[in-house]
């Protein structure tokens, strides 16, 4: 039994059940609508709106988060499913498990042994840059829906309905909240009836087509929703789980990504600590649950976990209310929800994923790191032009290239004593003592495989540099204080440069090693054998030491 | 005009001619070997052999770098192709020089765009491991020509000429400059000769094939050598261009960091410097001319370039000089290559590769350092089950999963004042003061997206952890002297973690921020609206005037 339902305290019921009754608003038709945008019947929604959200409350580690389909997850499902199964199709329905059951078991898996650190393998602009590009995909990939055919061929009532419930949202979320904060509401009440305007959209928009009779008119709506819970049906074809393994794989990374977002930007607002590990096991269990009860790919969602927060929600109890309203409506006879116009529905997703294009994380980033606002604009022109799994690895691919980019070329000062002190800095900006045959190099960076070839070659050109000005070395000190990492690469480098220094009759010395540092390198042959000179504790111990052996020779 | 045709003096001539001729001796065998791992006529091999070193002294920097087929790029080359043409056909021919002009095109435009720091992408220990995955992978590949057919149905007189040409080579690899060296040759000289023993071994072999009529016994022979030189043809296939283009692309990465680590380790022993950017022009034009002569995927060769190196080459002449001899090779008929027993060419492919393989760094790494001993395996492991391109692939995701599993959760230091001083030191292992309501931080990594996540929950839980002890918090100060970079990803944790203490009524400050950091942060809204507290020049300065600050109020 997980920890919140063994401490369950009555006076939190209250608060729950709102929240589960208001999520469950939005849940059922931002199920539906995310279905059709992964390609899949309106129903593979609420599939995945039951099991997951339970499946996520044992095992998950966020008290409010609300689990179910999400915009880029879906569209991840349906880039990847469109070239083996029509839309709407049976087949794709049997995908969609699958890829929600791979998924299910990377993050699982992932969760058990750990692997949450690879969350750093995106930055926050390259995020950004994804989540612009996919709205701005989905939002193209809605208009059809919302304007009853293609733009040479619109169908006039749809039009009418899907633009209509467009500006009637844009509108509510421009308005609404503060026009009822003017009615004397509280801002966190009017703020949750805000977010409910969408179904008060559908509401009247299904009522509209039921009244008018549009349905027989050629406005397309949900349609007849199957009574009851299917089970699992998994394809057989090993070409299917062969082709849909690395798609499953970066579904995977953005549910993991997607979710974690929203649970931390949750938890420091209920002072809340989300384990990564724990949740990647909320997350693998919910997809597996999914993939088990026909629904698609799931994953926290931002603006429904925050309704959930903001609505009262407590604990997972909230997301089982909402659970069990999802029921509900697949068993119980609601001829109502068949006629929810798809134009409608599409003016729902579109109102949700315009709101994720990020202009402001660009505008920052532009004006303080252009490296990474390039990464955006090519994370996004990879969405848009390259396709989305393909924008994934591409914002990967651009994330560490950036890193290993900025952290090729490390500051390396040459520096000296502050006369008659214990410190040390940089020659060009101090005025400082130096001794004449000793170089004195701070390396401000770790060694590792991305800069070392540039280490190297900074040494060798000050010495070279030091030659033609006639000046011998005898001895290179290097200060190892920023130093808190020499990966294999790095001491294959310090190996090098020791045995080249040797060759032209320089000691090596090294100084201010931090303890994990040293006692990584007690473990090589570097010290024992490599190393040409001294180990020092402090830089001016080192002064010190080779200022008296230069006066003894001298 | 190369500069150092411009500047070439005589004296360096008869060093230039003696490697020059040397090489092309180990050149003509070894291109014929390598074009047959590629799965190509042997003659593409040759063709590789003449335009490439050319283009290499017009725009590459290494002085003794010879340029032609290699093992590794041979077998990528192969594997790609495998897909599209049966091995030797003129449709594989076409397309291992389309192959090359992909990957001479990337590798020239990555040297104008100075993108030679992603070789930065690559570990050492990934790379050895790779290598001898491909050696491995290349070994059991020429298994069936020594043995003149599969296990089950070896050829008796190819199989002899091919084991007792291996273990020829081998007792001439081990004791052969040994013995040279015991008739009173000069170290240089016995180990140049002892690397011409393949040379010695083919003409022997070639020689008891002729003699004994063994071509008409079945034992397989280079044949016939068409001769002149073809020029460039290239598929129209729009299909072809996109399937070779992940290999091309894959290729010039392995193309460059083959020739780098031959071009330093030789320019380290000649004092010289190679330009990275350079470098990749040079490689290009290599390809390039490889593509519009009918050869492959060229490199340079460590062990050729040693070769060169130590007969004495001083300027690409030598390289040239080569060429020639090969052209000669192609021009003038010679019936005794077309004798060329296979399987005696299979063997100095085998004991070439098998020298390849590289114990030495896994054993060292497995010392040194656990993960990156891990990473060498696992891509040895990729190399041999998953294909030669998936494990360049393993290799680059594996490297760079290690760095950010290692930065993704950095050291971060409680610190205090080592008393009567202006040092500052960790709290848990020196006897400090510390001011009350003051928590003081020092972060010991670049602040980026692949630890912010950590920074953030360890500051969260100290801060947790002092509430619980009903300790106060009235200022936290982050000593940032060892930060050397924050990216965007970090600056909005920076604001994050600002304006959650505000929240809690708790005020941040920085100090001892690098020159560089704080000219970025200057360029955000950081500093002006996020920041509650002040910038510090000094973490003493900030102790004064916090300390100063409680008394105040107390």
């Amino acid at each position: 039994m997980p920890f919140w339902l063994k401490h369950y305290r009555r006076e939190l019921l209250a608060g729950d059940l709102a929240a589960g009754v208001i999520v469950a608003l939005m849940l059922i038709p931002q199920g539906m609508a995310y279905a059709m945008v992964a390609g899949l019947p309106p129903v593979a929604g609420l599939y995945a709106s039951i099991l997951p959200p339970i499946a996520y409350a044992v095992f998950g580690s966020s008290m409010v988060q609300s689990v179910g389909p999400m915009a880029i997850t879906s569209l991840m499902t349906g880039a990847s499913l469109a070239a083996f199964a029509p839309p709407g199709s049976a087949l794709s329905v049997v995908l969609a498990g699958q890829m929600a059951l791979i998924a299910g078991v990377v993050l699982f898996l992932s969760g058990v042994f750990r692997l949450g650190f690879l969350a750093g393998f995106l930055s926050r602009p390259v995020m950004s840059g994804f989540t612009t590009g996919a709205a701005l995909l989905i939002t193209g990939g809605q208009m059809e829906p919302l304007l009853g055919g293609p733009p040479a061929a619109i169908h006039l009532p749809s039009a009418i309905i899907g633009v209509s419930s467009l500006l009637t949202l844009w509108a509510a979320k421009q308005y609404l909240a503060k026009a009822l904060r003017a009615l004397g509401l509280s801002t966190r009440v009017a703020e949750t009836l805000a977010r409910l305007a969408p179904v008060a959209v559908l509401v009247v928009a299904t009522a509209v087509v039921g009244v008018l009779g549009l349905a027989q008119g050629g406005v397309k709506a949900v349609g007849e929703i199957p009574s009851g819970i299917p089970g699992i049906a998994l394809s057989v074809s090993a070409e299917h789980w062969r082709a849909l393994l690395v798609p499953g794989v970066l579904v995977a990374f953005m549910i993991f990504l997607s979710s974690q977002s929203a649970a931390q930007s949750l938890a420091q607002k209920r002072g809340e600590r989300i384990t990564t590990n724990r949740e990647l096991l909320g997350l693998g269990a919910a997809n597996v649950a999914s993939a088990l009860s026909g629904g698609l790919p799931v994953t926290g969602s931002i603006s429904r976990s925050a309704v959930n927060y903001s609505a009262g929600a407590n604990t997972p109890l909230a997301s089982m209310i909402s659970a069990a309203l999802v029921v509900l409506i697949l068993v119980v006879p609601t001829p109502c929800v068949s006629l929810l116009p798809l134009p409608a529905l599409a003016a729902t997703i579109i109102l949700a994923v315009l709101g994720m294009i990020d202009l402001t994380t660009l505008r920052d980033s532009w004006r303080y790191d252009r490296g990474d606002a390039g990464a955006l604009l090519a994370t996004v022109a990879g969405v848009l032009l390259l396709g989305v799994e393909e924008g994934v690895i591409l914002g990967v691919v651009l994330s560490l290239a950036t890193l290993i980019w900025r952290t090729s070329r490390p500051h390396i000062a040459v520096i000296g004593r502050i006369a008659g002190s214990e410190h040390f800095r940089n020659v060009e900006r101090h005025d400082v003592e130096t001794l004449p045959a000793v170089l004195m190099l701070r390396v401000d960076a770790d060694l590792y495989f991305g800069n070392v070839d540039a280490v190297v070659d900074r040494l060798e050109s000050l010495l070279k540099a030091r030659a033609t000005q006639g000046r011998v070395t005898c001895h290179v000190v290097l200060v190892m204080s920023a130093v808190s990492l020499i990966d294999t690469t790095g001491l294959y480098a310090l190996t090098e440069i020791s045995r080249s220094l040797r060759a032209q009759g320089t000691k090596l010395h090294l100084t201010e090693v931090k303890g994990p540092v040293m006692d990584r390198l007690q473990q090589s042959d570097f010290l024992g054998k490599e190393l040409s000179g001294q180990v020092f504790l402090s830089t001016a111990q080192a002064f010190r030491h080779l200022a008296a052996e230069a006066s003894q020779a001298g």
